[in-house]
């Protein structure tokens, strides 16, 4: 079955922090990824053993912050799928501490290959990767 | 005179790169906020000297990608002041790397101090930090 | 019981590798340090909240590395408590993945707070902190 | 001519800080690193270009950290070669802040090609790049 979205719990480890005692705002673009890749894996599908000639660059990325994080501090990293099309996939991501909502994360990549005269080009996701993700029901109930 | 923008010029380091042979989409992050305390030098105030209870936490950032980066390439990031109120500032950062166009930056951040119950609240910049920036004529050529 | 060694299970993310295809050689002291700070806790103290006047900096860190880790590998981080004297600790931590052996860490920390006028200085460690922690059996057969 | 050293100058940016205050340790090993391709480039190589089919994986890698270095501090990080052997060579790196004597690391790397089944191999260094380097003569009197 297709999945949507995906939790990860992580703690914030002290190399994340920062001389203002907190997460570098740096570092939560690297947690989203680990979300997503979490994601992938969970789909069935390492994003390492994805086959040479696909990559999956990043177009554009972004957050919102809240609340900060501090050194051991436990969070979710909620993904969901908000969009899928042929060649590109959007994810929002939501950090929440408790009860209390730390960031708001959206990133959309591309699929692409490496042509012959070794330039990237978008292409469609192969079918083995598109048919093991689907976008949130919720996104398609906020759409 | 007060400074509106600033460029710096960057050198990609190999811990910079992640295994699909460019630079981490998060680095630009980290350049970014290079290049924003590079100019905050070049108005005669260091960052870190700002005076222990004025903070400069992020609201929100972003960043178009519109090339990679690659171990040993060297690049300008040039950042400008696109918005400068009270309590916050916005900057717009281009990173161009001989004539292309690499990546678009945005990052919005407020002016915080501890109050007496140690919670961060936002606050007027205050005058010796105020008084040496301003909005980049082009950018309000834009507006 | 006092504790004297920790085995960390960790996942390689993406951002940790660099573009020669495997973990940066930096990272592996990050992996050490968070191996570390597992051991406190699982001995019931948080590095985060072990107070505001007891610092734990490094005196010396070394790796030796004899086989690669790649993006998504999975791997054991085992730490042990090879010395612990007054004012100072040692841990061995070594890497494996399955039955490879991965690399060999060291580091060297020493227990500081700073005095009246703001200089850290070595001092033995809080009763609190030294009660929870023993040299490993094995190291003590090594000795 | 040969070269056997590089002072590399530096300055701490804000992302390699953490929340005691100061750079976190790992941090130094990725200066060491900086500081040594920056030797190779004033040799006329750069690491990046040497070629799809050699490598330089690191060994061992140690630092010895004798005062801490904050945010916006700049330092020198001066790399020696102090042994040159046909497939690997030593380097020992001080950093300073003025007089101040900061830290000392070491780092020993392996020069390796991939056979045809895709295994790393030690491999002599290419003649284009040995004949570029020598052993300081400060190490020699040193041995």
């Amino acid at each position: 079955m297709p999945l949507s979205e995906y939790t990860l719990r992580r703690r914030v480890m002290f190399h994340e922090t920062d001389s203002a005692g907190i997460v570098h705002f740096s570092n939560y673009f690297r947690y989203m990824e680990e979300a997503e890749h979490a994601l992938w894996r969970a789909a069935g599908i390492s994003v390492a053993s994805r086959g040479a000639n696909v990559g999956l660059p990043r177009v554009s990325a972004a957050f919102d912050y809240h609340r900060p994080l501090q050194f051991e501090d436990e969070f979710d990293a909620r993904i969901r799928i908000v969009s899928m099309r042929e060649k590109s996939m959007r994810y929002v991501c939501v950090f929440t501490k408790g009860d209390e909502k730390i960031a708001t994360g959206r990133v959309t990549v591309v699929c692409v290959s490496k042509d012959q005269d070794g330039v990237m080009r978008a292409r469609p996701f192969p079918p083995d990767i598109a048919s093991r993700f689907e976008v949130s029901a919720e996104a398609e109930a906020e759409a």
